[in-house]
């Protein structure tokens, strides 16, 4: 362990993704641990957002849907998200949001089932996972309602009801997060999708922490589905269109009820009857926000450029370096670690509860150490390889230090609340 | 009517409305007339655009949800829409695609339909709407399959089969499109929604080439719900995110199956129940693509300060001078009028068939006056009062003189197709 600021210093010195963080535009003086939430602004993005608006829209006008291939971004950069997860060509398209792709995953992933296993009725999902997951499931089963006189439902697993417990004869669909928004707690995606298969059930991942945070590869796991957001560790811009994986396996078959003009196979034709286009092409709805998606595709590309292992041994060796420096040198407050300190089981966030967490947030963030604060109590720090280093880890601690010791968040104008995403 | 160049310009010197294409980058020398596809560039957008992603992202970072407001744009510009198209405060959200937002309407409408009229199963369309309207019904109808016993269905009117002798006891939902895409047909609003209520039907408004076209009153209209996107004649960029309307009457028990996050009544508190938001913002799902959602108000900003009568005026007085120049100087070619001559049956856009109209559009935009093409044989003109003249048509109509006159669209380089939006 590194017990000294200089010590981080000489680590960054050699540290092999040095350079990303000129990539970046990121205000000097700031360390930001919110990554994980937003991502940075490329360079990149910043002149492609420019060209986009003033070149493609401006001048370009019309003509730039053809010229400029607009139309084709979500299948391109699709492939590209494709790439990062194990996926192969046409198996991903970036469009909409995670919540409605999760519905789009979730409706295909149903109706095989009601094909293959139709007495199967329960959705999977755990009660940690991001509340809207289990929002756009309890809408689903909602709106399907009953079939042949029995009912969708929702099934949760937590501490107590195990994911082994929960799997019967009975679930069609498990929907579990790569990595845990609140504790960074990583499913071993491999062990568990085959544990949902020998149970009978699909698997659909939620991939929003995990993508660019963890290796994934949802090849070689097997899974059915996965969906995930860009604005977080691709770096895509405040918002940027969210992205769906069909496995292969399924592409002939899966089908989505929000059948739109994207995902016809033939969409200038204006038929009047709706034919879909071939895999994951057919989870496209709706005309999308072109600046936002062409904006995003510069994170993505920063994501290809990079070395997978090389991200994840510097991402284990930070979130290791700043569990172990508030362990030691922040002990006497009431700091409860909820990020797992096993390697496998973690994500490339860390976690932890405190009594006052919301104030003290507020107080570090007045420091120019910008982490998150998630209900009930928990600090959250976004450890993004990028564009952080060793001595960024040995300053944020030192800065909620002070923090803490000086109880600078007892200061009036940190306890009142406003909206944190 | 005007029967020279000069008359134009002279007309054009005593427009009302002049000074509004100042707020817009406009190619020198371009004739623009598809507006009604996608709408040029305000320069505001373009300010907008630039400080989102450059201020607000690149140096506001995760503070800019809270600083900048980026989770209210939402219904901030959603109420301006409401404005546009006669709503109220709070029943309008600017979100997700037209398509994904067709969904949401025809969903909840089914759902108050199946508590109030439980036996009615059909959704009303017209087989001349746009067909990404139709697809969503498809969907839909596919995913409800039997309630009861009894299947969902889509029933279409077209020429042969009017509305009128559609709407029996069994329909549920009628989905019309304000001003058809291709014809440039408007529906007459409020006499049709009556009749759709007269029968026990709600009615669900598509309102992509009406809104910024043509007057809409959707509380004069008593509609029941009503979508549109916002890159046509509202100018808010290339798929910038679209809108859906809610009648205040039924935001009480309105509830739509995409129930994310952003719907919730309090999204921060991370609950694990979905309990939705008031009014129009349940209707809202996951986080917006924020750089395009910013940037779309600039445009909506724009249509809020004309006098929505000055640009129905203009509308009218420039399509009817289009089609009269058409047909007096024009009139040896084989042009056909799709586009109703009667003032309360247009829209803002013109539509002529020609047999080689493919060929014949892709040698007029050679010439610099950008139209459209619409299968089958539709050459389609938007015009678009704000930055559009007398003299501009005068001019286009005259390059469309020359391009048929010669027989510029003979060359082989204007037959080959490619994809058009």
């Amino acid at each position: 362990m590194m017990t000294s600021r200089k010590a981080c210093v000489d680590a960054d010195r050699t540290d092999p993704l040095r350079s990303f963080r000129d990539l970046f535009d990121i205000p000097p003086g700031l360390i930001y641990l919110d990554g994980n939430s937003l991502g940075p602004l490329p360079w990149a993005a910043r002149r492609r957002a420019s060209d986009v608006v003033s070149s493609e829209w401006g001048h370009g006008l019309i003509s730039s849907w053809n010229t400029h291939d607009w139309f084709a971004l979500p299948g391109r950069i699709g492939d590209k998200i494709a790439r990062l997860i194990g996926g192969t060509p046409g198996s991903c398209v970036a469009t909409d949001t995670t919540s409605i792709n999760v519905f789009k995953a979730l409706a295909a992933a149903l109706r095989l089932q009601a094909q293959d296993a139709p007495r199967r009725r329960v959705i999977v999902s755990e009660r940690e996972n991001f509340p809207s997951d289990l929002y756009m499931i309890e809408g689903i089963v909602d709106l399907l309602g009953e079939r042949d006189g029995r009912p969708y439902e929702l099934r949760l697993v937590d501490d107590e009801h195990p994911l082994a417990d929960a799997l019967d004869d009975d679930v069609a669909v498990v929907l579990l997060t790569g990595v845990n928004y609140r504790t960074g707690t990583w499913w071993d995606m491999d062990a568990t999708t085959a544990q949902i298969h020998a149970a009978g059930a699909l698997a659909v991942w939620d991939l929003c922490h995990s993508i660019g945070a963890v290796p994934i590869d949802v090849t070689a796991a097997d899974a059915d589905f996965a969906v995930g957001c860009t604005y977080k560790y691709l770096n895509g811009g405040p918002g940027s269109p969210a992205f769906v994986w069909v496995s292969p396996k399924h592409a002939a078959r899966a089908k989505q009820p929000l059948s739109g003009w994207w995902g016809h196979a033939r969409p200038f034709e204006m038929a009047v009857g709706y034919d879909p286009a071939p895999g994951a092409a057919s989870f496209l709805v709706g005309t999308q926000p072109i600046i936002s998606l062409a904006a995003m595709e510069a994170g993505v590309d920063i994501a290809l450029s990079v070395d997978e292992q090389q991200v994840r041994a510097k991402s284990l060796a930070l979130t290791d370096l700043f569990i172990e420096l508030v362990e030691t040198r922040l002990a006497r407050h009431p700091l409860t670690l909820i990020t797992p300190r096993d390697h496998g089981s973690r994500g490339s966030h860390v976690s932890f509860l405190h009594p006052e967490g919301y104030a003290v947030m507020q107080a570090l963030i007045a420091r120019g150490v910008i982490g998150d604060y998630r209900e009930p109590h928990v600090l959250r720090f976004g450890i993004t390889p990028l564009y952080l280093g060793y001595a960024d880890v040995w300053d944020a601690v030192e800065a909620l230090r002070i923090v803490l010791d000086d109880q600078l968040w007892r200061a009036p104008e940190f306890q009142v609340r406003g909206a944190v995403t």
